[in-house]
């Protein structure tokens, strides 16, 4: 394509989830044109999801008034572990029945368009990256604090991989010797004390254990909240909700030192439901980690919070995208 | 270069330690042709050191009967924190006054041959990648066991620096909350428990606290001992000894978990004086790793023993100039 025709062309991210898809129009600048979301329906198993997808995204050119020309190519974003290198999803929790589903070439045969997809968590940070919370930076690494722990690493633009293209899976990195079980199977993971959901179970757990809290009516009644309220409680002076807030800051800080000395980024950035706590999560982090910190070198990496909010998949989606087309390598292997 | 001029052609490797100095004729294909090994006397500063340094480049070539013109370059291994890209060490804890030093620039001035330099720890895992005990695979993190530990990280040949040019500094992740206070000023460093120094000093520490040990003799007569001693107790059956090099393999084992989640590399190898216990070590890291490991993923790296022994230092730094002589770029920003 001519600089010209780059100008006005576009590139499809998708954002494959468990529960919505979403699908945007994103420019070279890493603005959205026009964007999309719908109820995933994972049940239906993967081919309709894939139908659907592949259909969304001609609806969404459509309603953006652009053409089929203008479009350079589709990036996704699914959950994983899956193959970027060969666009194959192995398998992932929240879509059933989904076992070694060759995603890019499905999309590609019924789109017509190059495809192109990586791990969600990945494209959320390349997002970030390119256009939000690191778009001034070299190197970042991002973690997203929802039910679980999600992380992408950027390094020198590139996202790293590894050998099993499964690297960056940080919210599984143990802090804890013999810690807390978690779901994958190891104990101590940093995503059992600190992910968005493990903070609200570790306040239900210590309420039944007979801690009071402001939240304590609520777990009586059975009530589910997530990590917003345990927010709310910590604002509104509960002093548990205050303790195990900490906690969950103090272990994201260990996490940030092990990142300093894992990766040497410029910046660290927050992202996923915990992080609308903003400030509450970053000065506490900040505090516990220049408290860890050590005092060889000066080394210390930025810790923010993300801007994109729930567009970074997108973004970043569709960035990943521009990238392969910039760079000529749709069907390459991953440099790093 | 002519592939023939290549053939007949040597880089230089120096392995600048507090101790000794090592300076090696290394050819293409990472054997070594000659080799001699000095003290530092490194309380003369630094200038006298650098001078020597470029005087052994000398006598190491004459003593190999290899000609100037058949040397396409110096590769240099030193302690940090130090920029490989400016070549400058900023400063360096067993190297007297050595504040910002532009080493690269010097040795280039000094021996009118063009200099690349990196971390000793980074290049003696690229010396283990390139030739060694990673040879066959693409993606390899090394840790050196010995006063502290040393690490480097290959993400596709190549060396991850990161922004600060410091990564891969993994003998100070955070293995235990609130742990072991470490020399870097942090506490609970993977370091604190599972360097040879540390081991050594683990086993003292609890013969001093009132535990027996066929240790115990020497402890009392104040005598010195290192990880060679434990490993011979541990060996002939020692409970205390054997608890605490356990204990080591136990730490080790959550830093290849963590290493996994990371950079998922093929392979992990263990190198420096600890790694002399061969099987004894590989097999209970192994161990402990499969019973932490997580059952989503099978992305688990091998974990091996190093196999250039005090030669890694010198073929590292020789192959990372070779890498320098082959993409052009002795003087080029690092690319991860």
């Amino acid at each position: 394509l001519t600089e010209a025709e780059m100008t006005d062309s576009y590139a499809v991210g998708v954002d494959l989830g468990g529960t919505t898809v979403r699908v945007a129009l994103v420019d070279r600048a890493g603005q959205i044109r026009h964007e999309a979301a719908y109820s995933s329906n994972v049940e239906r198993g993967p081919e309709p999801v894939i139908e659907d997808m592949a259909r969304w995204v001609g609806e969404v050119t459509a309603a953006a008034n652009v053409t089929r020309e203008q479009l350079i190519g589709i990036g996704i974003g699914s959950p994983g572990p899956l193959s970027p290198s060969r666009g194959v999803v192995h398998k992932a929790a929240n879509l059933p029945d989904w076992i070694d589903i060759p995603l890019s070439r499905s999309m590609q045969e019924r789109t017509g368009l190059p495809t192109i997809m990586d791990n969600d968590a990945n494209l959320a940070a390349y997002g970030e990256f390119w256009a939000g919370a690191g778009k001034d930076v070299d190197n970042m690494v991002m973690l997203t604090l929802g039910t679980g722990i999600g992380a992408g690493v950027v390094i020198k633009g590139e996202l790293l991989h590894g050998h099993f293209e499964n690297a960056g899976e940080l919210g599984h990195w143990i802090v804890v010797p013999n810690g807390r079980r978690c779901s994958c199977g190891q104990r101590g993971c940093l995503e059992a004390y600190a992910s968005a959901g493990n903070v609200a179970r570790r306040v239900v757990e210590a309420i039944r254990d007979g801690e009071t809290s402001i939240l304590s009516g609520l777990v009586q009644k059975g009530t589910p909240f997530g990590s917003r309220l345990v927010v709310q409680a910590v604002h509104d002076g509960d002093p548990l909700a205050a303790r195990i807030w900490d906690e969950a800051c103090y272990y994201l800080a260990i996490a940030c030192v092990n990142i300093q000395h894992a990766y040497n980024p410029t910046r660290i950035v927050m992202a996923g439901g915990m992080s609308k706590a903003g400030d509450l999560l970053t000065q506490l982090v900040q505090k516990h980690f220049e408290l860890l910190a050590w005092n060889l070198y000066d080394d210390f990496p930025e810790i923010r919070i993300a801007v994109l909010g729930d567009d970074a998949g997108v973004i970043g989606a569709a960035g990943w995208a521009w990238k392969a087309e910039e760079e000529g390598r749709w069907n390459a292997e991953p440099t790093c």
